[in-house]
């Protein structure tokens, strides 16, 4: 792989997509062995940067960096020196100054991943820029999603809820087009709005309306704080109209797969026997995460040397 | 050793309380080199998953996993899903989803580890769960014991304190008891109830009536917001009533030795020249606490292959 | 080396302090290479001790440890067992039980260093202590200006701010004069004490009669919150009467360095184009950082068992 980034699917070629699933079906079996580690990053360094909280995506790359023998130090927006005020290109002038080899990069600034790829050496992993993009994510997807219907091509998924803020949908769609499949989105009004059109969704608002040509039906976290956003009083009102339980579930294919990017809110996007149905692969999610993660490792900051040694 | 977990010292029989104590007096010794690390479990995940506040065990079984080469990373309650209102078991689910082999929790519900070890393949260490148990504590508590006495058979171990609603107190019961020991309780009625009889222990309330038969004593630490539970209006009247001095220390045996978990609450549980006394041995708990660690992780994870080797 | 502990310049001859330096340039090296790790320190031990947060030097001394291949473990005030009252010598008794090689301590009381060294058998680093030293920050400052002034004899320094409660000057103070340089200083009344000149320095106030002479000029972190001690105002009327423009740098000569220890605050101690400026060596001084720490780190517990070996 050519490249130093991974700022987004947006410019993601469709081989190179290919490319990357193919390497986290590899690495994929690392974790399954008794000794899950692999010299190939040995010595390298690996800055995790995070300005908004995340347990389960930082948890994924730090596993992924050690299971490549990778170095990593962690540096959280609670302890770190924007809370002195200082700006994030100086906070990343002085990672830089450090010699490190990858960022793994989460702000709530769009685009902030973008700033720090031109403007330095050190290759960086967008871990979700605002409302923008979270690439490893929709990659983690579209692995789960390959190894269930082989082909992304001509697929249908179905993506349910606030699509319009949300950066897994964003990345998804990116990919999923590019890949030849089809989104239909459904959600409240003000979370599922007309401009996604532009990114090649099509948009529908009652999830009755998608379900029933979905291959996939992703279920999007709905925060709490959003809920008058999206025109509903309450978490149970959310969940008759856009949340989907066994009843709902029914109208789609028996094939039909469910995922959500995790933490699941039980009981609002989902019914709990909704989440652990025979259907469901929201953990083969997480566990694609770690292969993906280490994929794209291998990628940006690995391969070049296998071919020079 | 053939279990999978440790989630408690009630179902431990003694013959495997002996062996995980000679495991640690074996790996004692790496912590005493110049370079104290083995490559006994390298390759191995090791998840910290930490729900209420922790330093010294925490970092205890950091360095455990450390010195033996495992990958560790750790969740804390603070940074985890758990404030976005995610269940444990989906917490777990995600974790056991990156393929870890072991996972160290502390929870404040009694019981979570046992849910956690009957759901999962991974290997669960209780580090506290609620007021039930903290078998890695009462393991090195039994430990700094033997060192000293030789044998548990036969001693008297007086417990000072809220031994009711203490999980060190209760995993030394249980252990204490299977090595053949008497345990002597002793303190405030609402903190020393006569259900403790049914764990083996013999029930007093005044600490004088416990000393003259001690080879140990064992001071509990006192949270503060509970003295008013204790029937006392301040932490100088606990001290009065149930803390030792160099004067009550003088009822004991001169060979009778002084324990504490810690943190100490130096005036409260003990006088300053008790903790630092001849006869104090809480350090060598810390000291042991590591090796019970490294022992610990060896046979949950690491003996099995070296058989298979 | 002889010295088990750093914890100040003070004391420290001219001899080693130019073999530290020395020793720092050639573990520059390291962090220039595709894999940035010598095993120097492998197996040992080295807790971090931070009572008081810091983003850049904690992960500055992390980096170190991590590319000489020891084992680190990180103690925060903020779980520590010190919110639960533990004194600071308990915390260290029971982290010297744990076996630690080097104990890097960052505590808001002068001092406690020194306490801790005289204490325990492990090495000690002070990260800062009050307004008393910063030793690893001087000897970065130190190497960054020996980089470009050859030789520090004869140089002059200016340090400018809020010098009298600055540990960093502190320690430059005490290496600069020690190297034979000479050392102004400037800044408000209640922040540039006669005093100082006890110490060494000559004490001027307006950074105006500091520029012209100045081979180096440093810039101190502004508190906000101490704005009102320097007798100024608001942040604005500082940067006027002690910040750095390019209006006031062109009355220094035009190789003046400019240095600050970061994180800056931009706009107050100087102006962005100052700081950005082709004088300006502020990330030289973070990229020397971490060569320092490993180099201490390697003098104070690697060194001996080379000979050994």
């Amino acid at each position: 792989m050519k490249r130093k980034d991974l700022l987004g699917l947006r410019d993601v070629p469709r081989a190179e997509i290919e490319h990357i699933l193919d390497t986290a079906v590899r690495f994929r079996g690392v974790s399954e062995r008794r000794i899950k580690k692999v010299p190939t990053l040995r010595g390298r360094t690996v800055v995790s940067l995070f300005f908004e909280n995340s347990t389960r995506t930082k948890t994924s790359f730090d596993l992924a960096a050690k299971r490549l023998s990778a170095d990593g130090v962690s540096i959280s927006a609670s302890s770190s020196a924007a809370k002195k005020g200082e700006t994030l290109m100086d906070t990343a002038r002085n990672i830089d100054a450090m010699a490190p080899d990858l960022v793994i990069l989460r702000h709530s600034c769009a685009g902030s991943p973008h700033m720090l790829a031109r403007s330095f050496d050190f290759s960086v992993i967008n871990a979700g820029d605002g409302i923008n993009e979270h690439p490893s994510q929709g990659l983690l997807d579209m692995l789960t999603m390959r190894d269930h219907l082989q082909s992304l091509e001509g697929k249908t998924v179905a993506i349910v809820g606030d699509v319009f803020h949300s950066r897994v949908a964003r990345s998804n769609l990116y990919g999923l087009r590019t890949m030849g499949a089809r989104v239909l989105v459904a959600g409240p009004g003000t979370m599922c709005r007309p401009e996604l059109e532009v990114l090649g969704a099509e948009v529908r608002h009652r999830i009755d309306d998608v379900l029933a040509e979905a291959d996939v039906v992703m279920m999007l976290r709905i925060q709490r704080e959003r809920l008058a956003r999206a025109m509903v009083s309450t978490a149970g009102e959310y969940a008759d109209l856009y949340g989907l339980d066994l009843k709902k579930l029914a109208r789609a294919s028996e094939r039909t797969l469910v995922m959500h990017p995790g933490p699941i809110n039980r009981g609002v996007e989902m019914t709990p026997d909704v989440a652990d149905h025979a259907n469901s692969v929201i953990l083969e999610q997480v566990r694609n995460g770690v292969a993906v993660r280490m994929a794209l490792m291998y990628l940006l900051l690995g391969e070049i040397d296998e071919a020079a040694a």
